[in-house]
């Protein structure tokens, strides 16, 4: 047991769920040994599932554990740079849910922090590790489509969240957008333009709260490309998520996951079941792949896959495409 | 006009109103100049139609006329072998309807004549001309799959036809699989076995006639492999053609035929509409492709691309399917 | 014959020829009786073809002739209008190919012409006849995606013409993505806003001569939607021609077109051929429906399913288009 | 911990270890208390990964263990009916892999063993556990495709196995067709004639070991249906898994798994990868839904969803199969 990673764990929630269950049962050569919470019991619980030994009083408690090298903060997202520095200048690793915030300000401060204490972060954008997402990444990268040169990304949820949660969410392109955002450099680099358009077309109530619930997003990339991204908070057949990348050789695309590969002809159709419902269902996978690379960067001393410049760069976009919608015309990121 | 083909069309029924219009309208350097039907208005309507010059009194009319080279027989399954012969003797070329006739003998006569006459027969299996079977047999030709093992076929038609017609129809092997049989052999030569296992699934009425309405017949080809056809009277979501061949290096197959390549993806299911109806809308184009490379054949005097030799063989192996059915064992072609 | 609608054609390359084919072999009730063309050989083979009875001299002889009821234009873009005020001046009903022109003050005088004649004028958009788009048309006007929110379009081109005939096309917009917006018209209505991005990313040789070969344009609709349009001049694998629209109660899509169904699997992938090359092939259905649609509103004396308004809104989308590209800002229609 | 079920598990090899793991890691309410090997190395290796307390010294010491409630039985086919009489006179539960054994009488004492300690045996036919597989059944069960008439079963593995093991496999029907002839039952209940085509189109070497590696057998269902299967030990794409279900209502089938949902499109074709290489990658949950169905019947104290009369059917057919490939007559199951 002695040269296993010790990780703590904060932020017992649904995502901190999976993380602790990746790391308690999924992962060699790791342990799991604190988990916290504001909220006592939700941790309890998920220490005693996944038998993890100790349940730390708060976030502190864990930075105070010398035998610990590693922490995962999937607390909320306020949370996030102050945790994020307080565990570098502890010496700690990190991992980091996304996003890291939506204040520039306040990352920049925090990877400043990293920076100096010379530890590990990822951010925690699992979407990168999906087996469709990351075929399509190695058909660009093997030039199986040539040069780049349009992209679309499809991103819809099956319904949206409580308006309480889009109250504080920072909104719509902050909030849900930032993994397109990202999804569209982790495909084909930095982005240079943005415009989008938007409008609320599920819910008058989201609009109330003063944010959109559909969007779309043109985006001019640094090599010349164009995409476009298509959000909607509500896709009533379930969880929506295709990308395609158009270039010189051709063109690659994912579809949807369903839970089988069934097809049922009837008298009225040939027809078969939703794809899968919501991003727990069809990227589970990817969080564990996830969660295993960056164990593997700390094992191998590697940099980690996905860095904090990678966290901070689709805020950027984000904040570009709110302004964009705001004033109905194009912003350059170097306006942010 | 002078080296246009001239034909003479019998039987203006549903088939043989199809091959008028295409030599009517969509086939260069060719003349349908009379037709003739037991049923004079249907012949007269034709004509009109397609702006046919002639309406015969009957078949014998037609074959006087010594600038008629050739002749489409459409006319009812009994005729076909007189009406061959009657041609064949008269000197001119002959395209025939599936099935020549459910009597070997009778076969055996029609081919001799056009043997002595020297005159050429083309039976219309007019699958073999279908885009999706030409590619299937092509993919066996290229070597695309190495050697063929296995193949399926599936042919199941929307509805059965009236009882009726059950009655006289000669049976489920000889109407309605005799077109399976036929693409067996286009696609992986001749069969020496066959086993046939069916029922009355669809329609007692049919079982009362005295036939089956389902089938699963087994064929041992001479080259070794082993092909199912899978029939049914009623797919109730429409026409449903498809073939498989797997062999030592992949398989091919082919998916039904839709009117159009529409999704709908609601809270309820993801679905498409049905594929087309019947055999006059799938295999449409597969008329228009048969009849030309008839007409082709005679321009280039080439031998017809479905010989009386591949009118025969089906016929075949039909007997020996019902024979199969009866005794409840493999029967070899060489006991029929 | 004498109740037959008599129809004279101008213009007898690639499309006037499948304009006579149709109106000679396809439709009952009209007889091509006279084609026209500059180039007169070209006239005469296609007369010679479609057994059309008369060469005409040019168009004025094609509108001298009072047996003549209509007349289509098939004739080079910048005589469009003339041959369109021309023959409304003779009391001739028009089909004419798309686009009218590319400049408004032509296509409004144009249109006054035909409003003071009283004909009826039907402009060639033949893609909303083809039978996906109708379907998702369909799927919109019952209600079976609710309310649209978004729409998608590609449409890419196989490979460029001529850097000569881009020179002189005036502009990806007017030239190709015409189509487009009359697509996004036909299925959401009148669109308010465009902002267009795009680039030169096929031949370096189409930005020398002027254009674009690449763009991504938002739309926004009146009725609130918002759409992309996705077009490239240049898709190796073949025409790309597919629609999405999503809305509150579903999305319906549609796929490309292919020459078969067929699925090969060997050791190395599962694959199919290439979907229909271009748009002959994709469309060749639709502009046999859209002159049908055509010849009934004669017969019926109904308007035009495409009328000259329709020809006009998406030529002054596109001149919006072209102003959103250069000025880098969404642009109004208000504004053209 | 008093209140978990405590279960010993014999046999580490490939299909032990699944479970072992499965058993340790995925299933609440259980405890994995030891495992056993003729091969102790690799039980110490599975031990120690899954943190297994015991290496038992044989079978024997797991069943002498009181305190243990079930066993899981993955030795060596020739073990599994000594094991199964053991266990059950040591009142342990079982979960046993398939086959039970290809000898009857060995079965029936095993199962006569059982019946007369109470216990509860449930054996491992995975499939059955298969999300595809569970679709296709419940479409049935739920009459969505009325009364069933025909069902294929399509089952190709990617390669055969050595030769050596198919010297002592007990032939392709008892080592491989068993899981499809346990599928044909478990969609469409028992069987009660069979008819085996097959012959050696792979490799001659598993000709000359007394075996073949291509089959398609018939079968006929005592509720009427027909249905097929179709073997082949070598589908060089892959491992090739479907089955179709058709019925009086329309039909039912399913598609390979892949393991992404990407599509590419050059100017060669639009492909995609390979589905999932083999039973491992396939069939991975539906090993974990097995054992969790053993465990819950277990808890329950519900009869197991797979019988030891399930064990015994596919056996019966297995044998029927072989002796009608070596008559060369279909052979009622009455006969065997």
């Amino acid at each position: 047991m002695s040269d296993k990673i010790r990780i703590g764990l904060v932020g017992t929630g649904r995502i901190g769920r999976v993380h602790a269950q990746t790391l308690a049962q999924r992962i060699p050569g790791v342990d799991l040994v604190a988990v916290t919470d504001v909220n006592d019991a939700a941790a309890q619980a998920v220490a005693a599932e996944m038998s993890v030994p100790t349940v730390a009083a708060d976030f502190a408690a864990i930075l105070a554990d010398d035998s610990i090298q590693a922490v995962v903060i999937c607390s909320a997202t306020d949370t996030h740079t102050p945790f994020i520095i307080q565990a570098a200048n502890a010496g700690k690793h990190i991992f980091c849910e996304k996003p890291i915030s939506a204040d520039l300000k306040a990352i920049d401060d925090a990877l400043a922090a990293v920076e100096r204490a010379g530890v590990k972060l990822m951010i925690g954008f699992n979407r990168r590790f999906d087996p469709n997402h990351q075929r399509i990444k190695q058909a660009i990268e093997r030039g199986e489509i040539g040069i780049p040169h349009l992209m679309h990304i499809i991103s819809r949820d099956p319904s949206p969240p409580p308006v309480s949660y889009i109250r504080v969410s920072g909104g719509l392109f902050v909030d849900m957008t930032i993994h397109d955002f990202d999804m569209a450099r982790f495909l084909l680099g930095d982005v240079v333009e943005v415009y989008a358009a938007g409008g609320v077309m599920v819910d008058p109530a989201i609009g109330e709260a003063g944010d959109i619930d559909t969007a779309v997003i043109t985006l001019k990339f640094a090599n010349g490309a164009i995409g476009t991204i298509d959000n909607s908070r509500q896709a009533v057949y379930g969880y929506d998520q295709r990308v395609e990348v158009f270039g010189s050789g051709g063109s690659v695309s994912s579809a949807n996951w369903y839970p089988d590969a069934v097809t049922l002809s009837t008298a009225d159709n040939v027809r078969r079941g939703l794809p899968l419902n919501f991003f727990m269902e069809r990227y589970t996978p990817s969080y564990q792949t996830e969660m295993a690379a960056f164990i593997r960067c700390l094992q191998e001393d590697t940099p980690p896959p996905v860095t904090g410049a990678d966290g901070r760069a689709p805020v950027v976009i984000a904040l570009a495409a709110a302004r964009s919608l705001r004033e109905n015309r194009p912003v350059k990121l170097s306006e942010i």
